[in-house]
């Protein structure tokens, strides 16, 4: 089955385009996680290991997609890795699908060895494979090419950045007329043309900030068959309101992801009546999705 | 000492601007690496920490700073980040330089914690601190504030991707008029422009390729006190011709990084008649070092 088949058939399934993104900040983790964390290197990769996996259990029943940013893994090292691994391998045992936010992008044979790391299982099945990947674009087409081959070969996702989510994402991305967001948007709209799931959208998405609701229907009519992650929801200051042009009639075309407002929702003050960090979170993530209800794809 | 001062003196005190890349493919290693490679993940990472050691000590006596391709130690995994955290370490042992080819960039807070992993040592000592770290800049100004500021604190230094070695790099990269490359160039000739070292050099580089001789002089005036780091040179196509303006007359302002002509060095048939695989690449090494014997620093 094509990525965006599975995606959005989970989105149905789940009835939400809401996406919870996983960036572990080890000073910020509910008790008694930030304690074992504190104690040294190896200990915090083993908090991450066990905090995911409760983490991971109590959004299973939410949400389809969740998003680990590679870079709070990577600050511990291989420790950190093998965290990573396993939060990948325990939300792909749970059914949840897996966009790994690590943003690579390089030359032709080193893009080739990034889509392998985490497309198609890494060398001799050394990490399990996500089903989608975000791409810096800076480097061009023929960069881009192994990531597309890639993401054919294992029948998996491309997220690429076209306009992000944060204050100064204009700084390049407005740099032109039409601008250098739009000319990679035209791009990744081309690219992923003739990589369409049954339902018609394609395998190759692209990233573009909730933050910025005015511009969303201008790059849905730029990449009409593109799934859009929409990154920024909730901390970053993303709204659910004007998302709609991102989204078909149907529901479907995009998802929608926090991080923050769900990860740091334990240290909410109208949350205190709550018993546990998990009780707060799945409090945060229902929150969200209410929110999102008027995106809610019906089902096919 | 910061960045420049110590890039610059090392370089003058091998006297080339010669750099090496690590990109280890593992199906092209010397024996007894390769078939030891193929065992198994364990076993091709514990290669790889032997195949560096032995590689690190004869280009030691040669060159001034390394630069290990970080994607091709991801398709390890955790393994892999293992042994790229040894080379990295072995290497600083030895008193080279060590610029980690990893192409990072996100929104603030993740910058950060890239920062964090590869620029100050990581979280707790997770990870060996490199001297400098390639940036990909497409999301702005205030997505790359958080590696400019860890730089500062590190005193280490950041190359921004520019103009890049691949056939297609223009495909963004010569968007708009100016370009993409000429307005990322003048920003980070800007940041820079307070990050100087003694030398006058900054700690803010840049990547143009070795492969466009022709472009060079252009980004030289657009950053005048920018050290380039010229990747492509040798397997790529890029030669020693047409690469003076990157150069100050005193030799210094430049890097030139080859990988897949020194790694692959030792399958050349005019060397065969050299007894090993070390013998092979410190003579590739050598010839890269003949090659740019004109852009050799004087002492200072």
């Amino acid at each position: 089955m094509k990525f965006p088949d599975r995606l959005f058939a989970a989105i149905q399934a789940k009835g939400t385009p809401a996406m919870v993104g996983l960036d572990p900040r080890l000073n910020r983790l509910p008790e008694p996680f930030r304690q074992q964390a504190e104690q040294g290197v190896s200990q915090a990769a083993a908090t991450l290991v066990d905090y995911h996996r409760a983490l991971l259990d109590l959004l299973a029943p939410h949400v389809a997609i969740i998003k680990p940013q590679s870079a709070f893994f990577e600050q511990l090292g291989a420790a950190g890795i093998e965290a990573l691994a396993d939060a990948i391998q325990y939300a792909k045992d749970l059914g949840l699908l897996v966009l790994l936010d690590a943003k690579r992008g390089d030359i032709g044979s080193t893009s080739e060895a990034y889509a392998l790391s985490y497309l198609e299982g890494g060398w001799n099945n050394a990490f399990p494979a996500a089903d989608a990947l975000t791409i810096n674009p800076y480097l061009g087409e023929d960069a881009c090419q192994p990531f597309l081959d890639a993401a054919d070969r294992s029948q998996t996702g491309l997220f690429f950045l076209v306009k992000t989510s944060n204050p100064g994402a204009g700084c390049f991305q407005d740099h032109g007329s039409p601008s250098l967001a739009e000319v990679v948007a035209a791009k990744v709209a081309d690219w992923g043309a003739t990589r369409c799931g049954e339902n018609g959208w394609s395998a190759l998405g692209a990233v573009v900030g909730a933050t910025r609701p005015e511009e969303l229907g201008h790059f849905r009519q730029l990449m009409p068959h593109t799934p859009l992650l929409l990154p920024g929801f909730g901390f970053q200051g993303g709204g659910p309101e004007g998302l709609a042009p991102a989204f078909a009639d149907d529901g479907l075309g995009a998802v929608v992801n926090a991080s923050r407002s769900i990860l740091f929702a334990f240290e909410r003050d109208d949350l205190q009546h709550l018993p546990s960090w998990e009780a707060r979170t799945e409090a945060a993530v229902l929150e969200m999705k209410a929110a999102l209800a008027p995106y809610a794809a019906t089902s096919a």
